[in-house]
């Protein structure tokens, strides 16, 4: 009998194997391909993806999910991989076929339109497309769940078992401690002048600053590599998993060095889940939430840090050597601004948060009948006014700025603050474990932190829920405070309050 | 009725699809790739491929097949599609698949005991496995056609068609002819140095002579890209075709200029075929042989003539330095030398025909039982005495040399030399019709010619076998006379007899 389970994994492994597949051929599309070859290549994705989907909702992977769950003797690991694949097998057989091609041709055409719109300002060009696209969003959940609440299904699909309950708990304290660090940095008399990190720096010498990044962040060239992209993002799996990034001439710090340190975080994670159960969901990352936490971690809490920006600078000076002039402690000021601005992509370390708070709170009121998707510029603008003080000049910058919502991927934003929340706790942990990782940053080693992330994170793959691992690793469920306090700690030093 | 042609169109498309997909994820490995990549690689590899085979022999494609075949309304496209479907399915049939397990598996071990005897110069460690595998070899061929000639049935599958008598019939006076050919070059009093051809060339600066090349040749950034490989290939369909090409420091003619030419003649070939029939037989390319002979073209009769040469001089002169002090006529020369070698990779123009009709002469003898898989290293070296006049010192860079007997790619040698012999005709054909060819190639404008091509070769896509085709652009079968001829005009002037 135990050999259904060896038959389910190797049929899983398949599945997982074509998707790995595609993960090459789209890094392919994002980074090498000639321009000319995207139409052919969108025809190998869905074809594969249809393969894929095929295979998924099986007649065979029915009976073998049948006979697995008959089985007595299955261990804790196997036990979580059935609970996952059935997971996984359920999420794509709940929904009726008719209703999977009609809600992606919805998406489709609202993402289409909403590219349209938002260079021309006009988000009622795009609102009553958006309005079906919310509409089939909830018929999609009341699929998935009946019984549970529409936001909660679709939370659940990027952080798995986390609730609005939950969230409100852990963003209701995180977005009054963070508009606290703000406001006492915006009165701050220190005035950290942003501009002085734009120097001119040719791609060829930025891509050697890369070099030493690369190396710092423990990336192996035997498992991964670093090609550009117009968006940067990380792919892979096992032991191929590819980090990006993208040269901008005016932009050596954003756009390459702290964008490649986030990405390298994402493949660590990846690259250091546990090889005895890779291909299996066990073997698998959990969830948006903890993936953005180990790609903040380094990126903000390791490398924004006084202690390695100090260690770094010398060498970033000698390779970039348009910063010869300027001082550290100019430099550490400009990393570390806070700066309450439009775009979240943008945001600094401080209101980065807040701008995924006001969005979860857009969200959850659509789904909890408080405000309506004609309302949302209007609910936007005031949100901006209120939580971060500014004022929103136009649409194109405001309700029109992110992709998600008109690709329907309501539930995802949730997840960037959860990973700064998640990163709260970790780093409260990690200081009793490895009280000696700053003066090793110092030295330009983060291995100390990183490793006790590969530990205590990284290798537990999907055994647990994102909230029962952070519980399990640090002995506590997530809580806002960690990270607030860290903040404050932080910027107290920068901004002298 | 007519809708099972569509619908065999849109199977046998999904089929090509999923081997394009195969070709971008071989090209990953080939290029980008991390090393420790290979294992899953591999298993991506082995699925999709078996995904592909299961699609081709279902009961899917034989009912179609039928179907379509009793249709009457075809057009002559249609017609030679539907040939060219049936002949795939046949061939992936035709062969018991418990054969092709013992086939795959026969190939896999000889060519891994190849890997190993060849560093030891050790043809006996190879030969029982060779034996089993020529063997094979035979069974494989009855499989596919009992009622012919078992070889050529193995040649059939590179080029469509051809059987020893054909190339018995282009081979004979080829070799007479460049015999003769070689033996003035090696008697004459002109005596050319190879060695002022290896200069030191910083890959950087090389790479700036590829971007010249790729202009020249005409290939588009939008629809191909070039990367470097170990063993430089091509590969890709419609409107995403790369080449690769290699730099080595201290030889920036052989490793990259031709061999890049090479390449981008192979790949135009693939961009030029018909759009119309994308993704059917006819909108693909029809052998080996023709294709090598859209590669050898612009590499030898364009590229490596007085003309272009002195064209493209001043402008390598400016790029590669080095060159600055060797006179345009001593690189001419070195680039033309005729120069008897033991490896046919490494061979030039006027020999290498004899490595490819020496390989040639074997095959067809083992398979007309004249002699035996123990007699090889003799025969091997028997011939290059008697052909080349060269002795060779080891089996090693005897008849270990070529990987291909040891995959059991038997019948695939002589679509190497058909190239040249299509050339010739071809080369004939076009001087009449585009008799200013060779003035627009002193201005380096390559494009009459490979235009030319482009209308005459590439357009017909697989519509035609490889011979009557070459008869259908030239009004004439493949006549090695041609191509003898050629030699004779270029290498006179040379070597002045």
């Amino acid at each position: 009998m135990k050999n259904a389970y060896t038959e389910l994994a190797a049929h899983m492994k398949d599945i997982k194997l074509l998707g790995t597949a595609m993960s090459i051929i789209g890094w392919d599309m994002r980074t090498v391909m000639p321009s000319e070859g995207a139409a052919q290549r969108t025809e190998q994705l869905a074809l594969l993806s249809k393969v894929a989907h095929d295979w998924m909702i099986s007649d065979k992977t029915k009976s073998l999910l049948e006979s697995v769950h008959e089985l007595e003797d299955l261990n804790n690991v196997q036990l979580r991989n059935l609970e996952l694949w059935q997971r996984d097998f359920d999420l794509s057989t709940k929904l009726p076929s008719e209703f999977v091609r009609k809600f992606e041709k919805q998406r489709r055409t609202t993402e289409t339109l909403w590219i349209k719109a938002r260079p021309k300002n006009d988000y009622k060009m795009v609102q009553p497309e958006l309005q079906k696209l919310f509409e089939l969003l909830q018929k999609k959940a009341s699929y998935l769940d009946p019984l549970k609440h529409p936001y909660d299904v679709l939370i659940d699909l990027y952080e798995k078992n986390a609730t609005q309950k939950d969230i409100d708990s852990y963003f209701g304290p995180l977005k009054t401690g963070i508009m606290d660090v703000m406001h006492k940095c915006l009165q701050s008399s220190v005035k950290p002048n942003p501009n002085i990190l734009k120097i001119h720096a040719n791609v060829e010498f930025q891509k050697r600053f890369s070099d030493l990044l690369w190396k710092l962040m423990g990336m192996s060239s035997d498992r991964s590599n670093l090609f550009e992209a117009a968006h940067p993002f990380t792919t892979g799996y096992a032991k191929d998993v590819r980090i990006t990034t993208h040269y901008h001439e005016d932009d050596p710090i954003k756009a390459n060095m702290f964008s490649l340190i986030h990405e390298a975080g994402h493949a660590l994670y990846e690259l250091n889940l546990p090889e005895e159960h890779w291909w299996t969901p066990v073997g698998s990352s959990i969830s948006m939430g903890i993936h953005e936490s180990q790609s903040r971690f380094p990126e903000n809490i390791l490398c924004k840090s006084r202690e390695f920006l100090t260690y770094i600078y010398p060498h970033l000076q000698e390779i970039l050597t348009g910063y010869k002039e300027i001082p550290l402690e100019n430099f550490i000021l400009a990393v570390n601004i806070v700066n309450p601005s439009l775009i979240r992509i943008y945001a600094d370390e401080v209101t980065y948060s807040l701008h995924v708070i006001l969005r979860y709170e857009i969200e959850r009121d659509l789904f909890n009948d408080k405000t309506t998707i004609t309302e949302l510029p209007h609910v936007w603008n005031q949100k901006m006014r209120d939580i971060l003080g500014i004022e929103v000049p136009d649409n194109k910058d405001g309700v029109l700025q992110d992709t998600h919502w008109y690709q329907g991927l309501h539930g995802y934003f949730p997840s960037y603050a959860l990973g700064n929340i998640y990163d709260g706790n970790l780093l409260y942990a990690m200081e009793k474990e490895v009280p000696n990782w700053k003066e090793e940053i110092a030295n330009g080693n983060l291995m100390p932190a990183m490793s006790w992330m590969k530990e205590n994170v990284h290798r537990h793959g999907s055994m647990y829920d994102p909230i029962d691992l952070i519980e399990k690793v640090t002995g506590e469920k997530p809580n806002s405070k960690y990270f607030v306090q860290y903040l404050n700690e932080k910027f107290s030093k920068i901004y002298k309050f």
